[in-house]
């Protein structure tokens, strides 16, 4: 029961991570709840209890504008991203609902080759289930340095 | 039945990870048994069969000591730990016992948010079920350059 | 079920990593079928559909000549490597093959102890089962930029 449930968020998260990692930013909302969140934030600001993330969308029409801006933009020099995602603890809270928390690194890869760890910290995730989507996903981002190419969601 | 422990073993890892990640030291000595053993060795001195850890306690009491002399002292600069733990695998050794192997990175966070792969190496545990507490916690660093701020337990 | 193959998949990944990071090279070959295929690739080049592997060897006879000259010819600085495999994700095509993809990290330590980020990518995985040994590991790296020291296997 339990170890199913682990599974499922596992593959979850698994998923999402393989999305982004492919460039397949299309797919992103549809790991979400019609009225799904969004947010990035740093530890600091989340500690300090400072509502101010770094980024913020609500719902998949939100998401999928993000998306669109970030194809259209294009302002950002290509790049990949690799995501690590690891130390998983969830909790049941109701029939429909499970919380979990995961600790992330994303190693950013530019075009020229030269990679660097790019982000560290911890996802705090609010998971519809049976259905395996995002109610919320708070990427709790473990320093305040943000690089301006912070586009791609993580 | 190996997926259940399996599936223990990676949820103590993983509460382990987080308390330290949020820096609850003072829920770290729980997680071993009463007389359970800590200790940080190098892969260099392991391999040689030298006998000189870089930091050895035994029992919880020593544990909370360690604890309560790093939050006193406080000497070091402010910092964060983020862990990533892979590749585990256990092996059932009695009823009672489980030792399990596995990797992990620590990145640090720096309070000017400065980041840095810390340290990587092996955690080598012997593990009492179903209690799921440590006996003994080795940590196996790949690397011999310690940092002097190496304080908080890994 | 399938958990339990989820498990048989992750316990294999460990296995193989655990005996690149223990210098088990002549462990390698035995991870694979008698026809087993082992290819490096660039992100690059794969999504070009370049046929250039950075190294590819096929059946076992291969993968052990190349750990005999590997340890013969012993031109490379010792070195320690340390896996990190995450997002995992399974699919059974047949009753006697499972494909997978996972995410991997690959730490080096040098011998003077430094230590730095070596290799990113995704390891694309045809299985045999129930014998669990890779008919196809193909390793496909974020980066193009390689190291003349890329000798060990990932």
């Amino acid at each position: 029961m339990d170890l199913e449930l682990q599974f499922g968020v596992e593959r979850l998260h698994a998923r999402y991570a393989q999305a982004l990692d492919s460039d397949k930013l299309e797919d992103w909302p549809d790991f979400f709840t019609e009225g799904g969140r969004y947010r990035i934030a740093t530890a600091e600001n989340e500690e300090r209890g400072l509502p101010l993330p770094v980024l913020y969308a609500e719902g998949r029409a939100m998401l999928r504008d993000r998306v669109a801006s970030l194809r259209h933009a294009n302002i950002y020099e290509p790049q990949r991203y690799r995501h690590i995602v690891s130390v998983l603890l969830i909790e049941k809270v109701s029939d429909s609902v499970v919380v979990s928390t995961a600790n992330f690194l994303v190693v950013r890869i530019m075009q020229d080759g030269a990679t660097m760890l790019f982000a560290s910290g911890r996802y705090l995730d609010r998971i519809r289930v049976p259905d395996m989507l995002y109610e919320e996903r708070v990427v709790v981002c473990d320093s305040r340095r943000f690089d301006t190419l912070l586009a791609i969601p993580l």
